[in-house]
């Protein structure tokens, strides 16, 4: 139980940098939104295709909204890992099991949107997001277990 | 202000639980809305369902979309729980009222999503709404003191 | 690399100031979404417009779903820069750049939801946006070199 939030420590210093690029990467998404509606001309707004030569305004564009449901997902899991990874640190966990899933996590996330938005055939996408919904709970038992 | 996010800090320790506990049953609405997809055979991916012997593409589907709202709640109001929490903890509040709190807002969302499943009659779940988000306000103004 | 998580330290004590402004005034979409549903008598729910005396069940009114655009946004921004905040703060940042940092961010989200409900024209609320992400891809690359 000796571990605590400093960068002078390895576990931390780990977390910090696999949990700074799974957020960096979820950000990614609003950019990648971004991207198609403007180049499909698909706005949630009226107000954001004015400059837009062909604005179309729904909320129901395949597109978009792939993006969008690929967007959510990484809230769905990667807040909770940065959240649950905080308390996990705290713990005092092994150092080579700690690293690995940070790793792990970080590397299911990156190819869960890479599976998304290809589309890779599943049940890649869903394997990809097991693993990553795996490691978040045993991220859990391990704060339970620390009581 | 002695308070500090160890293990040893009962108060820490007990704000970690929770949090996990309430993580979790976010979590788990995850696995709730691919149950419903499962059994209903709908798909918000054309790829998803292929392996389903009737699959429908739909966004709008009403079971499917109840389990998804009741999980949008739980991230509008368990995330910033953990956040403010994590602020509340550091600004070393009374150990009665802070546990007290944890407690409360954990039943108050494991009731949120029995009344929003169920369905049981309205308030029913509208109070356990407020009451988690009284929660959060308290520690936030909490925080907003320490200064 | 001196400081800590503790509210002696003045770039932490900003940071629980101004990242529990901006969780404020995210909950507060919640309300502001409710107030919308109870005024124009839409609901997403039916059992929730059982007391109104006109419910509509639909999860399409434009109004509402500006509303809640808006608060997606914020989850999309403002939990990011809580969880980034939290590390950056560990990073030993220069205080007055930590400082601005964090009122622009707070500024920035409080602008970017007033553009989106009057609405005022764009580019205002893009601008807005923008000015948020930057600041947190600016804390993310600290955290980064931090290492």
């Amino acid at each position: 139980m000796a571990s605590s939030l400093s960068f002078e420590d390895p576990i931390f210093s780990s977390f910090a940098f696999y949990a700074t690029v799974v957020i960096l990467k979820m950000m990614v998404m609003s950019l990648l939104t971004a991207r198609v509606r403007l180049s499909k001309g698909i706005f949630a707004n009226a107000e954001d295709g004015k400059l837009h030569k062909d604005p179309k305004v729904t909320t129901t564009h395949p597109e978009v909204e792939r993006v969008r449901r690929c967007h959510q997902n990484d809230i769905e899991n990667i807040v909770p890992f940065v959240l649950l990874g905080i308390l996990y640190v705290l713990t005092g966990p092994d150092p080579w099991w700690a690293v690995l899933r940070f790793r792990v996590f970080a590397a299911s996330r990156i190819l869960h949107t890479i599976c998304y938005l290809t589309p890779i055939p599943q049940p890649s996408r869903a394997l990809m997001f097991g693993i990553g919904l795996s490691i978040n709970v045993q991220m859990a038992v391990s704060v339970l277990r620390a009581m």
